[in-house]
C-alpha cells in the first residue's frame, strides 16, 4: 500500500482549498487542515504535511499577498497551479425545506457575494459566521431550527448535509487560483515536460524611471509571453517595488534560463519561485 | 452657510472607508454610508452624493477588483487619494473592564488580524459579526454582557463607547487606499499643480509577445515613473489582459499627454481614470 500524501491548507474541512487540493489530487490525498497560512507553511516545512495548497489571487478580491510574503519566507517550490470556481451552494441538513429555512450562516464575504438570492427571499436573516464549511458542520453538530449555510458542495457532502439551492452567488466569475507547494529541498523532476508550463518569480528593481521597462526587456527581447505582472510597494522603502512575474516556459528552457540571467543583472533581487504545468485558465 | 458635500462610501457609519473620508475631507463632509460598492456608484451618478470613496487596493488583500469594474463601467474620475492604516482596536460600552470581556465581535477579516491578542488572551471568545463598525453600534443598542468589538477608533467615538485596547492588529503594515470620485461631467481644475500628481489609467493589449512591453515604452522612453502596474485576465477572452497603471504626472502635462497618445496607437483600449494629488505613500 501506497502512502497517501499529506497536503496543507488553510480553513476547516470543506473550505474552498480543500476542492483545491481535490483538483490536483483527486481522492490519492489525506488533508490536513490548518488554522492559519503561516501554519500552513510550518506545516510543510517540519514535514507533518508532504505538501500544501494556497491560495494566491482572486479574480474579484485581487492577490493574496500575505501567501506572497511566505513565498518568499520560507524555502518551498511551486509545483503546480489550479483555478477554482467559488460556487456557493444553500445547504442544509437532511428533513430540511427550503420553505423550512429563516436564517442562513456563513462567512459575511461568502454572504454578501450572494446579495441578489437575499433579495429574492426576503424571509431569509443573514448570520454572519466564522466560515463558510465551518457553517455546514456547525449545522451537522448543534441542529439549528431553520438553519441553513453557504458554503461548497464539498462541504455539504463532508458534513452529510444537502444542497438547497446550487449556485446563488451574485458573480459566476469569481475564480481562486491556488499554488501546490513542496519543499525547495525536495524539488522533483516533474513527470513530464509536455503541455504549457509556467514559471513564476518575484524581482524588485531601483528607482529609477524606465527600471521595469529595462526588466521586462529581458523577456521581450527572447518573445517570452508574461501572463501576469503585478508591482507591489516594497515596505520601507518609498518608491521600490517588487514584482509579481508569471511567463511561460520553464526554468530550465535555454531561453528562460537567458532571460533570467539578463534580468539578474538588472535587478537587485530575483528568485524564482517554481515551474509547473498551466493549470486551465480562470475567468475565462 | 455654505453646503457640506456629501459623500457617499460602502460600509457601516465608524466604517475604514468613513477614516478615508475624514482624511480627504475633515469634518467639511456629510456621509452617505451604502450597502455595496454598486450603491455608492449609483449615489454618486444620481447625485444623490457629491462624491465618493472607495477602497482600491490593501496591502495584504490585494486590489479591489470589483472597484475597478465600476471605474469602467460608471462615468467617474478619480480626483483624489489617501491611504489609512488599518488599526484594530478592543472596544466596549462605558463601565466595561477588560477584566469582564468574554466575547469579541467583529468580521471575521477582522478578528484573523488579531490572532497573536486572542492568543495571548485565552479566555476571549471571538464571535463573528457582519461589519466591524456595525459590531459597535450592536454593542450600543444591545449592550449584551461581557461583550466587546474589533473596530476602528472612529467607530468608537461615533456610537459612545471606549477603546480598552488600542491596536492589537498583528501586522501594522495593514494600510488601505482610497480613491475620491466625482462625476466625470463635472471635472474641475483643482487647487494647485504644486507638489506630486498621479495618473491612473487602464488599457488591454492584444495577446502578442512583447505587447506589454512595447506599452509601457511609451512612458519609459519618456522618462516617465509607474508606480503601479498590475495584469489582470480579460473575462471571455483567454491571454488577453486589462492593465492598472499608475503614474507620476498629470494627464495635461506635454509627456504625459504624448506617453498617452503613443499608448493609444499600441493599445486596443485605453481609459484615462483621473489625475490627482499624490496621496503620502502606504506601506511605509
Amino acid at each position: 500500500m501506497s502512502k497517501r500524501p499529506r497536503v496543507a491548507f488553510q480553513g476547516e474541512p470543506g473550505a474552498f482549498s480543500q476542492a483545491a487540493v481535490q483538483q490536483l489530487f483527486g481522492d490519492a490525498a489525506a488533508i490536513l487542515p490548518c488554522q492559519r497560512f503561516v501554519d500552513v507553511f510550518a506545516a510543510l516545512m517540519s514535514k507533518t504535511a508532504d505538501a500544501a495548497v494556497i491560495p494566491i489571487e482572486n479574480t474579484l478580491h485581487g492577490s493574496v499577498h500575505e501567501n506572497y510574503d511566505h513565498l518568499l519566507e520560507y524555502d518551498v517550490r511551486i509545483t503546480g497551479e489550479t483555478n477554482v470556481r467559488i460556487v456557493h451552494n444553500l445547504i442544509a441538513m437532511p428533513g430540511v425545506r427550503f420553505s423550512d429555512v429563516r436564517t442562513v450562516y456563513s462567512h459575511p464575504v461568502a454572504l454578501n457575494q450572494c446579495l441578489d438570492f437575499f433579495e429574492h427571499n426576503p424571509k431569509l436573516e443573514k448570520a454572519p459566521f466564522y466560515d463558510t464549511a465551518g457553517s455546514v458542520k456547525m449545522l451537522a453538530e448543534k441542529k439549528p431550527a431553520g438553519a441553513a449555510a453557504i458554503a461548497s458542495a464539498i462541504a455539504a457532502s463532508l458534513y452529510g448535509a444537502r444542497i438547497l439551492r446550487r449556485s446563488i452567488e451574485d458573480d459566476r466569475r469569481n475564480f481562486t487560483r491556488f499554488f501546490l507547494l513542496r519543499r525547495a529541498a525536495e524539488r522533483r523532476r516533474e513527470a513530464g515536460r509536455s503541455g504549457t508550463w509556467k514559471t513564476s518569480l518575484v524581482f524588485t528593481t531601483r528607482n529609477t524611471p524606465g527600471a521595469l521597462f529595462r526588466s521586462i526587456s529581458a523577456f521581450a527581447l527572447r518573445d517570452l509571453n508574461l501572463t501576469r505582472i503585478e508591482s507591489r510597494p516594497l515596505r520601507g522603502k518609498p518608491w521600490e517595488y517588487l514584482f509579481y512575474v508569471d511567463l511561460i516556459g520553464r526554468e530550465d528552457d535555454s531561453t528562460v534560463r537567458n532571460a533570467l540571467n539578463h534580468l539578474r543583472e538588472l535587478a537587485d533581487f530575483l528568485r524564482v519561485l517554481g515551474s509547473y504545468p498551466a493549470g486551465s485558465q480562470a475567468a475565462g
